[in-house]
């Protein structure tokens, strides 16, 4: 439970979900090519605006430094003239992708005559609540324009000068092309009271979609009362069977863990059976040692890491709970298919689990047991992914049940609406 | 910001919860003959308890009685044999219908050759918070489980003996088919606080469906922090346009409001163009005051008012956001269909909401502008309805626009899940 949040503050975001919901309902009626021909503009001015945003951006960076911001945080938050051109550029690339508003879903007439279909529509207003990664606001900003929504931005305080000068370039190309600057609004005032009163903005914004590190999602999962979406958190498995391909269980834990260590689809825990230890774990150890890879081990795991002569310790209950974002992974045996799933309900985040194994029925069990957004079967959990889908875009990869499971892409912006026509039908 | 949940109730929870959990883990493997079949013992076995039902049910209503229960409140609460048979045949019903779970809802071979499909999946455990109705526990139960979720059920203490006895013939039933009786489980301990505790269990709990008035459903969305799907609440507007047939206008006017003014699909708010009023007003009036609909109208309806004889008074601001759940209705003038769509915006509650017209594009932008779940043109509101739609069945209408829109019914409660088979593929 925690304090009311300052009405001031409160009065401030509504205030600005007004503009942006008076922004939403222009935007839900701009058929496709207007859209796309907006969002070309967009980019262009994303391109032109380069040496003002590398300003800003430097401002950031400064005040970054000298706080004493970790090279990780600065890497995500630096822009260069490369980064701003891929900015603008993915906004060519959302124009190219199709629109999902008008979609007819599903659709009948009924035994009665009344004809009904169930359409895609716009949202309406998105907040999304992000740490400081500059292309989350351009991207946000394209996907949600593109799905006929207005967003409200609140990225992190340390993009405070990029995000500034991003959003004003986005909602001056806005009004000048004739378009509601609010379709794009950041929040800038208020600091953390202005993130409680967006989560709690009922009736104003639509759906809170957090992008970022744990605790925030849980914090915004905690103290929402509008809709959200839950992204991102992955304690992802790799289970190799018994009957696997040891070649390419190798090959698969290997990427899996080492590809980009970084990201919420990275493995983080290495489940095997223990009938395959013998001939699996020196292999395996061995190559992930080479690739710079700490261990986190089960105890009848130790023998074969200090033989290959891995960094290792030995891991804790919360090790196997642990999302480790870089070059470390927790390795245990099992004794079964069973134990494998016990394992993935018990440390698993609903992410991604993946088994390597060439058993046709232990592949089946699986998929039909695993409860997670994806399961992967011979492949690298690195594949959960908008682009790697075919989506051509993503806005954050869900890990709830509720409306969207797995990656978020421009369909996952849109609600539906049921029109019914009818010649006078009565009850 | 209320109290925290008694620790002890909070345990009895999250007990129960992971009881049903277990059994989801059963129930989502089931196919559809099975479940089918269970259904159809589920059915007989509430028909061979019709004088337990019966007896536990007086004891509810005696004791309502005693407490001065109101008659329409008995009305719901009340069992006889032929409500029973209902209650037990519906659950027949629920058996004839498709089975949600395993439809590939879409997928493809991806460049790299890999095999992706999304796949319909239970979402595991559901609770139900709703009011005195003993066929919603039936209904509820009988739906889950052919979506292969468990249910919690927290139904109104005034149904607590009927609820106790429904869920034990079906447990009961459960158990002697050799299925998990916590398929259906009822809280029946710890009050207040035990409502509160399913609304906060998350992890245990995947979705929470509030049903029932208005109070019930704000306090679910507010303090509960498993994700909700918003039921029911029905402000539903019929807009009577310039170029509206108006006999077809008064027919449908009076079917939605008079054919069962207690659902939240009936219209509780009239919008007149004022080009009509003249021609419109007297026999529309006649027509409602005879069929005893009171009416709340602003200033320039009076007159037509008055003229009729109809019983009314004048209507203040919060009138027109009024459900009235009964025979009464608001009525306004609007000057053009912008003044209509903006005074919906502002009364509706984006249930369902009607125009009457010849005149297509004010049809047209009717359905483009208006933001509900359900928008209807020349038809009456009451169609909104999962049974009308052809879904064969109804777990409540959803007016959010996360997960469901509109009528739901067996796909709504389940979730998806990716299934991506590979053959060795890394990134």
């Amino acid at each position: 439970m925690s304090d009311a949040v300052d009405p001031a503050v409160a009065a401030y975001v509504t205030g600005l979900a007004e503009n942006a919901r008076e922004a939403s309902r222009r935007l839900a009626l701009m058929p496709r090519a207007e859209k796309d021909a907006a969002l070309l503009v967009l980019a262009d001015a994303v391109d032109a605006a380069t040496s003002q945003l590398l300003e800003a951006n430097a401002d950031d960076l400064e005040r970054g430094l000298s706080a004493g911001m970790p090279e990780s945080l600065q890497d995500r938050l630096r822009l260069d003239a490369d980064r701003v051109a891929a900015v603008a550029q993915a906004l060519r690339d959302v124009a190219a992708l199709p629109d999902p508003v008008g979609e007819v879903v599903r659709g009948s007439t009924l035994a009665n005559g009344l004809q009904i279909r169930q359409v895609r529509v716009p949202m309406g207003v998105i907040g999304m609540i992000y740490e400081a990664r500059p292309n989350v606001t351009v991207d946000a900003a394209g996907l949600c324009l593109k799905s006929g929504n207005a967003v409200i931005l609140r990225g992190g305080s340390a993009a405070g000068a990029t995000n500034h000068a991003l959003v004003t370039a986005l909602r001056d190309s806005l009004a000048a092309q004739g378009l509601p600057p609010d379709a794009v609004v950041l929040l800038e005032e208020g600091g953390r009271d202005a993130a409680r009163a967006l989560m709690t903005a009922r009736g104003y914004v639509d759906l809170v979609i957090p992008r970022g590190g744990a605790d925030l999602i849980q914090t915004v999962v905690r103290e929402s009362t509008v809709p959200v979406i839950e992204t991102g958190i992955g304690v992802c498995h790799v289970y190799v069977d018994r009957a696997a391909d040891l070649q390419m269980a190798e090959a698969i834990t290997l990427n899996a863990k080492t590809h980009r260590p970084s990201v919420c689809n990275a493995a983080e825990s290495l489940l095997v059976h223990r009938d395959v230890a013998g001939d699996f774990l020196p292999k395996v150890i061995a190559a992930l040692a080479g690739s710079g890879v700490r261990l986190h081990v089960a105890p009848e795991i130790q023998g074969y890491a200090a033989a290959a002569g891995a960094a290792y310790d030995l891991a804790s209950e919360t090790d196997f709970a642990t999302e480790w974002h870089g070059l470390e992974l927790s390795v245990a045996l099992v004794a079964d298919l069973d134990d494998a799933l016990r394992r993935i309900r018990q440390f698993g985040t609903g992410h991604t689990e993946a088994i390597v194994t060439d058993d046709r029925s232990a592949a089946r069990r699986f998929t039909a047991e695993v409860d997670a957004a994806v399961v992967m079967v011979n492949a690298s959990t690195r594949f959960t992914d908008g682009g790697e889908f075919g989506f051509g875009a993503e806005i954050g990869i869900s890990t709830q049940k509720l409306h969207a499971r797995g990656p978020m892409a421009l369909p996952e912006l849109t609600t539906t609406k049921w029109i019914v026509e009818g010649d006078g039908h009565v009850r």
